[in-house]
């Protein structure tokens, strides 16, 4: 299995490993510890669903120079052996005594004069994935190394995606692509909608997705309420819009796309947002451009949806994309993080059909110096009809 | 769909809240912040895929008397208003000027007079999901209000399952149990072991899961060398153990338990590793009792095995289920947690076949005052063969 453990070849891990330490010099960080599936799978390949147990706490340090140390449970150590790693220490857990900090502060003091300083992601989109109280402890034990916020650190390293991610993510891309193709197999009126749900996710595995993260969506005449609910036994009506969001995963990368169908021929409202929804899209594939901000986005989708009478829906439009269902920058109005050649985002701009009803329309994509290429297979420009 | 956000009815989740709450008396905790999804679930009913996206925070307070609040983003308000709950707070996330801080202080500080003191979850299995620089704003807002260790209040209180989630761990296991009674309808000589999966995963959702958040497992002579691994590309050879490992979810209730095939005739040594494995939790189902602790149960199962010259296996040979994956407490020699009536827990012996081999063995169970329900279909005795 070490060809799939790695994903990548040990140049992609050390290229990153570099880009990271660049970054840590300019900030004075002696040492970068990392505790989130992301950063982890990022800067070792370390790829298992095992995450899904909040158990274990599992730790990388990046040092300001040399290869990444992995401190993990020893149940961890035949994956992480099959990474690029070398230096993997690893403890017992669940061990209720010491889950693995006496091991972490060792190591972290062995990168980390008592002068120096450790990075740790603290920012918006990161979690200290270890206990509180745990982190506590640690950062009595090596004191008076200050731990400072590294957020940027590893968000401006990741955000820009490789050749070979961005490859890995397209696969991905063109899977769902190819179970959304599938969903007039299944979908129609009277199906329950959760029944729906399982089998475009039987269609993405089926196409060739390792696993299906996340998918939800939602159905009703005109539009749905929300975007996020799993699914309920209500059938499928004819008048409904069908909505499916997935977040399907091969190789450790997602997608994240969405697609509507109209059950039955669609209404002249739902054909309106629809139209709405996907030049707004289509403007904004046109325009979009390194140097542009998070913010400046949101505003194009926003400006393209009003042209064409379509009342624009609150929360972001869209988001990076990679290592998890949704990466930085954000589509709001707030946001002012610069785009960059080599990001993956999502265009997903969402409009209001009638009170408490929405549409939303969602496309992948990579920024090159030149403009955006699309990742996913582009909707078609007139809501699809499945007959009613 | 406001029956299926809910999962329980009301009466469920106030009951919980009085035991919370009960919990928090006696540590004269005046609020209890949870921002973990499955503390969010276990209190609210509220289940969704979205917490897949890291960009967004959510909370819930749960004061000393009275209802818990929600405080979480717009994008959520839809599906939170079909739960139990009435006071939803929300703020338009994700915003880089105030992510909900602002609005949660509030709510803290109306529920916590200063003088008092605030829950949290710090301890083992715990993980503060907001970021750790908004958590030191909040504290710093809510000064002179101590944060302490809260993980005891919710763990006594969420690892003791009602009837009605014991009904539906009892269900997901169903559904497992006739995924698992397929294998040998997709997995065969020559069969890479990454199409094994996807189509255990097929099987898995075709009857009846709402979506499967876990697969693992292995495959090879005499056994194989982790659990955690992902699939690769490996064909199943004639002589190979295979084992798939499986948290399927269905009404938000995970299983999680496994199942060894033999590809053509099994070795002697992995009949006997099998042997030794049932029949070890076979004698553990039969003594399991409360007032034994998480590391009596260890020594049970590893007495079995050795009592039938098997080697155990490092690591916990067990632990609690329901809202994830694995839930405390583990069997290990190191945790003397009590077991109590109405805990889930799954038996999992594991021993080393040879050098770098291993088999594991896993069952779901419930325990009752008067011994161990089975919630999984027991695995057969004789490890099964696959025509090779």
């Amino acid at each position: 299995m070490a060809e799939r453990s790695l994903i990548f070849a040990a140049r992609e891990y050390r290229d990153r490993a570099a880009r990271l330490q660049a970054g840590m010099d300019a900030q004075r960080l002696d040492a970068l510890l990392l505790t989130a599936p992301t950063d982890i799978f990022y800067t070792t390949g370390f790829l298992t669903r095992f995450w899904e147990s909040p158990a274990r706490p599992w730790f990388v340090v990046m040092p300001q120079a040399g290869d990444p140390v992995a401190v993990i449970p020893s149940i961890g150590a035949a994956l992480m052996g099959r990474t690029w790693l070398r230096d993997i220490r690893t403890w017992d857990a669940p061990d209720p005594r010491d889950d693995g900090i006496g091991l972490l502060a060792d190591t972290l003091a062995g990168a980390v004069p008592a002068g120096g300083r450790i990075g740790l992601p603290m920012g918006a989109e990161t979690h200290l994935r270890m206990p509180l109280a745990d982190f506590e402890t640690l950062r009595a034990r090596l004191a008076p190394r200050p731990f400072v916020d590294a957020t940027a650190c590893i968000q401006r390293v990741r955000e820009v995606k490789s050749a070979a991610e961005i490859a890995r993510i397209r696969e991905t891309c063109a899977i769902a692509g190819r179970a959304f193709a599938r969903v007039p197999e299944f979908a129609a009126e009277g199906r329950p909608l959760e029944k729906v749900f399982r089998e475009f996710q039987i269609a993405a595995l089926a196409e060739g997705a390792d696993w299906v993260s996340y998918v939800a969506g939602g159905a009703g005449p005109d539009g749905y309420g929300d975007v996020i609910s799993p699914a309920g036994p209500q059938p499928l009506r004819r008048g409904d819009v069908l909505m499916l969001d997935t977040g399907a995963v091969k190789d450790g990368y997602f997608c994240d796309f969405d697609r509507n169908f109209a059950i039955g021929p669609a209404s002249d409202a739902a054909r309106r947002a629809h139209h709405a929804l996907w030049h707004a899209t289509e403007e904004t594939l046109a325009a979009l451009r390194p140097g542009l901000r998070a913010c400046d986005v949101h505003g194009l989708l926003c400006a393209g949806l009003q042209a064409r009478g379509a009342t624009p829906a609150g929360g972001r439009l869209g988001h990076g994309l990679g290592l998890s269902l949704t990466e930085w920058p954000s589509f709001t109005p707030h946001d002012d993080t610069p785009l960059r050649a080599g990001m993956v985002l999502t265009l997903e701009p969402g409009c209001i059909t009638r009170e408490g009803r929405i549409m939303v329309h969602e496309e992948n994509i990579v920024l090159h110096e030149d403009g955006a290429e699309l990742l996913s297979p582009r909707a078609p420009a007139e809501l699809p009809e499945i007959a009613g």
